[in-house]
C-alpha cells in the first residue's frame, strides 16, 4: 500500500485533467490511497465520483509566485504544492506527485528535505523507452551543468533507481564522441573514475544517436543537455509523424490503408514517446518527489502517478541513499 | 564555376565511397570543378572512369594523428587533409570537402585560416529539415560551451549563411524553457542582447521540441548541446523505424501493404534525416571547409558536396564576415 500526495495545481491546463487520471488511477488500484490537493471550488464537481481511496485537501494554487520559486525559501505558504511538501517530511504520505516547475519543486526539496552529502543538488532522472525496454536518464535539466563530483553522484543515483531492476546495470556516459579523449575536462575526469566502479558495467562515452538503442540501462548526463535530448526526440518524432500524415492525406491512397497506417503508427508513438513515459524522480534528498510534465495530458500523468507507486513499492529512496553512503565512503 | 578540394581520407570507410560520391556529382555537374587529395595507390582503379572536371593529387591519409589534432599545429604535413588546405589557403579552391574528425579541422583552420576577430573560435553549422523547409543550427560541437560574446557571434555566423534565403530571418536561442528568466546566465545575457539586433525577427527562446517544427530560420545553442540534439533525434527515428519494421514483420500483414508502407516510411525518412542533410560549415574564417560526417554514405557525401558549392555560389564566407564586422562595430 502506498499514500500518494498529489498536488492538482501546477499543470498547465488546471485541475480538472490531473483530477480525471487521479480518479481514474486509484479506482482502478484500490490498495493504494491518494491525497489530493487543490482549491475545492474547483474539484467539487469531481468529489461525488471519487473512490473511498481518494481524500481531498484544500489549499490554494502558487499562482504567480511559481515564477519566483526562490521566495518560497523565505515563507511559510499554505498552497497545494507546499502543503502537500508538509504531508510528505511528516510521512503522511509516502510520495508526492506534481506537474510544478521544476525550480519550484527543487526550491522546496532543498527548503524541507535533506540532501545526501555526496550530491549538492537534487537530480532529475526519468525512464526512457528503448529498442528493447526502458532506461534510466539523468540529470533532466534540475542543474545547467556538471562537474566530475556531480557526474559521479548522478551515476550512484541512477545505480539506486534501477535497482533490481538489472543485477549488473549498464552504464553510460554521453558524450560528444565515444573515444575517450573526447569532451569537456568533467566528463574525461568522471569516465576514469567509473572505469573502476564496481557492480556496474561501464559502456564508456555514448553519443547522443545511442540513448534509445537499448545499449544501456542507465545513462549520465548534465542536464542542459539531458533536457534538449528529450524535447529533441518529442520534436523529431512529432515532426516524423506529421510528415507521414501529410503524405497519407494526398488521396492517393484508400482510406482503409491510412486507418490501418495509423494504428500501427500509434502503437509504435505509443511505446516511443518520452511524453508518456512521463514522472521524473526529485533524486537525491529524503523526499520521494515526482515531476510531472506542465502539459500532460490524464493519461500521461497517470503515469507519473504510477511511477510515484513503483518507486515506493521498489524503496528507491533508501536504494539511492544506499548508493550515494557508498560513493562517499569510497 | 566553382573549384572544390575534396579530402579522399578521413572517412571511415576509407576513400573508395567518398571517390564514388565525387565521379557522381562532378559528372552529373561539369560546370564545376573537383580536385582530389588522397593516396592514388587506392583511388587507380578509378580514375580511368573520371570525367574530365576531376583532378587528382597524390597525398596520404593522416593516420593516428588524426586522434591527436594538436601536433598537426607544429608540423608541415603533406597528409590529404594538409594539402588540401594549402590548395584553399593559395586559392586554388574556392572550398574545401571532409570528412576528417572535427578537432582535425578546427585546429588546420586555426594554423592556416584568418579568425574573424568578432569570433574566438570557429563554430560548426548545419542545415536541418523542417516541417515546412530547413533551418540553420549552431554550434554542433565545435566548442563544449558558450558564453554570452561566443553566442552573439554564432548568431551572427548564422545571418550570414542563410543570406538572401530568408529576408528577416527568424532567429531562436535555444533553452530548457522559453520563459525569459529560464536557463544559465549566457543565455539570459544574449537574450537580452538579441531583443534589439537589428534585422531579424528574434523568437527568443527557444526548446528543443521546437527546432524542427520550422518556426525559426536560425538556433543557436553550445556545440555540447547541439551535437546532442542532431544525434538523439538521429537516434529517435532509428528507433522509430525500427519498431514499425519489427510490426510489420510479424507476419500478420500482406506483403504489399508492408511495402507500400517502406515507401512512405522511406520517403519520409530522405526528407527528415539529419544525417542526410550532411555536410556541416566550419565558419567563422576566411577559409569555406565543409565537414561531412565520418560515417557519410556515397549520397550523403554527395550533399557535403552540394553544400560547398551552394557556401561558394551564396558567397557565405563574405556574407558571414560582414555579419561579424556589424557586431563588432556595435
Amino acid at each position: 500500500m502506498a499514500r500518494i500526495a498529489i498536488d492538482l495545481h501546477g499543470g498547465d491546463f488546471g485541475p480538472s485533467i490531473l483530477i480525471s487520471a487521479c480518479l481514474r488511477y486509484f479506482r482502478a488500484n484500490p490498495q493504494h490511497y491518494g491525497v489530493l490537493f487543490g482549491d475545492l471550488k474547483e474539484c467539487k464537481p469531481f468529489i461525488q465520483f471519487c473512490p473511498v481511496n481518494i481524500e481531498w485537501i484544500d489549499a490554494p494554487g502558487l499562482g504567480k509566485l511559481a515564477n519566483k520559486p526562490s521566495q518560497l525559501m523565505r515563507r511559510d505558504g499554505f498552497s497545494s504544492i507546499e502543503s502537500a511538501f508538509k504531508q510528505l517530511v511528516n510521512q503522511n504520505v509516502d510520495a508526492l506527485v506534481s506537474a510544478e516547475h521544476t525550480g519550484v519543486l527543487l526550491v522546496l526539496v532543498a527548503k524541507l528535505g535533506q540532501l545526501h552529502p555526496a550530491i549538492s543538488r537534487p537530480v532529475l532522472a526519468a525512464w526512457l523507452p528503448t529498442l528493447n525496454g526502458t532506461a534510466v536518464m539523468l540529470d533532466l535539466g534540475a542543474s545547467f551543468t556538471a562537474n566530475r563530483e556531480q557526474l559521479l553522484a548522478y551515476a550512484a543515483v541512477g545505480v539506486g533507481l534501477i535497482g533490481e531492476a538489472a543485477a549488473i546495470p549498464r552504464l553510460g556516459l554521453l558524450n560528444v564522441g565515444t573515444e575517450y579523449f573526447k569532451g569537456p575536462a568533467a566528463l574525461r575526469q568522471a569516465d576514469q573514475a567509473l572505469q573502476v566502479w564496481p557492480n556496474i558495467e561501464y559502456r564508456g562515452f555514448i553519443e547522443a544517436s545511442a540513448v534509445f538503442s537499448g545499449q544501456t540501462d542507465i545513462i549520465v548526463c548534465d542536464g542542459f543537455t539531458g533536457n534538449a535530448i528529450i524535447k529533441a526526440s518529442a520534436g523529431a518524432l512529432d515532426l516524423t509523424f506529421a510528415l507521414l500524415k501529410q503524405r497519407m492525406s494526398r488521396g492517393l491512397m484508400k482510406p482503409l490503408l491510412a486507418w490501418w497506417l495509423k494504428r500501427q503508427l500509434k502503437a509504435v508513438l505509443k511505446k516511443l514517446d518520452p511524453r508518456l513515459a512521463n514522472g521524473a524522480i526529485v533524486a537525491g534528498s529524503d523526499l520521494l518527489v515526482v515531476k510531472s510534465q506542465g502539459n500532460a495530458t490524464a493519461h500521461a500523468f497517470g503515469s507519473a502517478i504510477e511511477r510515484a507507486v513503483e518507486a515506493v513499492e521498489a524503496n528507491s529512496t533508501r536504494q539511492i541513499r544506499r548508493e550515494l553512503d557508498k560513493l562517499l565512503a569510497h
